[in-house]
């Protein structure tokens, strides 16, 4: 493999001396939900690092051959066991320093059911007053949580996007 | 290489056989610009496969380090020449059979200049009556230009989300 421009491009890329294959690298999109029963939302606690121990909505690598939508639904289930409804995509973050972009889809929790993934160490559906706001796992998922609860006053959601670069700043 | 089930996952991956390294393969984001000048919406006619000669809006792959606004101005700048002011995110697709997400953000055309990118044969700003809507080069584009028109009839440009699989039907 050699690092080099290839031919009409204006990148260094990967390109396989062998069999001239350039192998492109690109964002990754991580696709998650914001699960709702009740007026509470679902948070799962991290059994794996980064961040092991802290709380977070579920998301994950979104995979080929699937929507967002249905990647944010599927990580729901494998992170916190619960089937949910998707409403609408509601935040959308770009992390360029990780070359990561975040989706997150507003959800409803079938019949308030969930459990804990193997990724996860628990599961749990928090009042407002109770999200454990200084134990979350990401900025993305702080600033999901905010925009929500201050939308849910107006009970207006539009999609709320955002850049995100270190360092982050506690609000 | 192999192509198997790496511990811990539940998918097939392409895994090296001599290092072990896992190589992802996950969906591509395409970033690009919905650009206007004084009510008019400015289009390339494609130099390149697939569809060449069609036309379309200036969009392309996310690179990384980028958020998705710059790369959609990156690709407005490369494709038709132009400087665009960002406005805000306005379309989402996903187009899984080809593992696919593009994200189109309304933009201005900076004092109206612009010109023929190298994968451009030429560029123009059409009124709404004279769009090509016969030779658009994507339904993406199509279902852009669209939202756009009939957005523009209220003033009102939230974001819309899409899922694209062929057949695609004509409007």
């Amino acid at each position: 493999m050699s690092f080099k421009v290839p031919e009409g491009d204006n990148r260094e890329r990967h390109v396989c001396d062998g069999c001239g294959v350039i192998h492109y690298i690109n964002p990754r999109i991580i696709a998650g939900t914001l699960p709702t029963y009740e007026g509470k939302v679902l948070l799962c606690r991290r059994a794996i690092e980064p961040r092991k121990g802290y709380w977070t909505l579920p998301a994950g690598f979104m995979e080929n051959g699937e929507t967002s939508a249905e990647a944010a639904a599927r990580e729901t289930i494998e992170e916190a066991e619960a089937r949910v409804n998707i409403h609408g995509l509601y935040t959308v973050f770009n992390l360029p320093h990780i070359s990561q972009v975040y989706l997150f889809y507003r959800a409803d929790v079938i019949d308030g059911q969930y459990g804990v993934g193997v990724e996860s160490l628990e599961s749990q559906l928090f009042d407002e007053q109770d999200i454990p706001w200084n134990e979350l796992a990401f900025p993305t998922i702080h600033r999901t949580l905010q925009h929500y609860f201050e939308d849910r006053k107006t009970d207006q959601f539009p999609v709320r996007t955002e850049d995100l670069r270190p360092p982050y700043r506690k609000p």
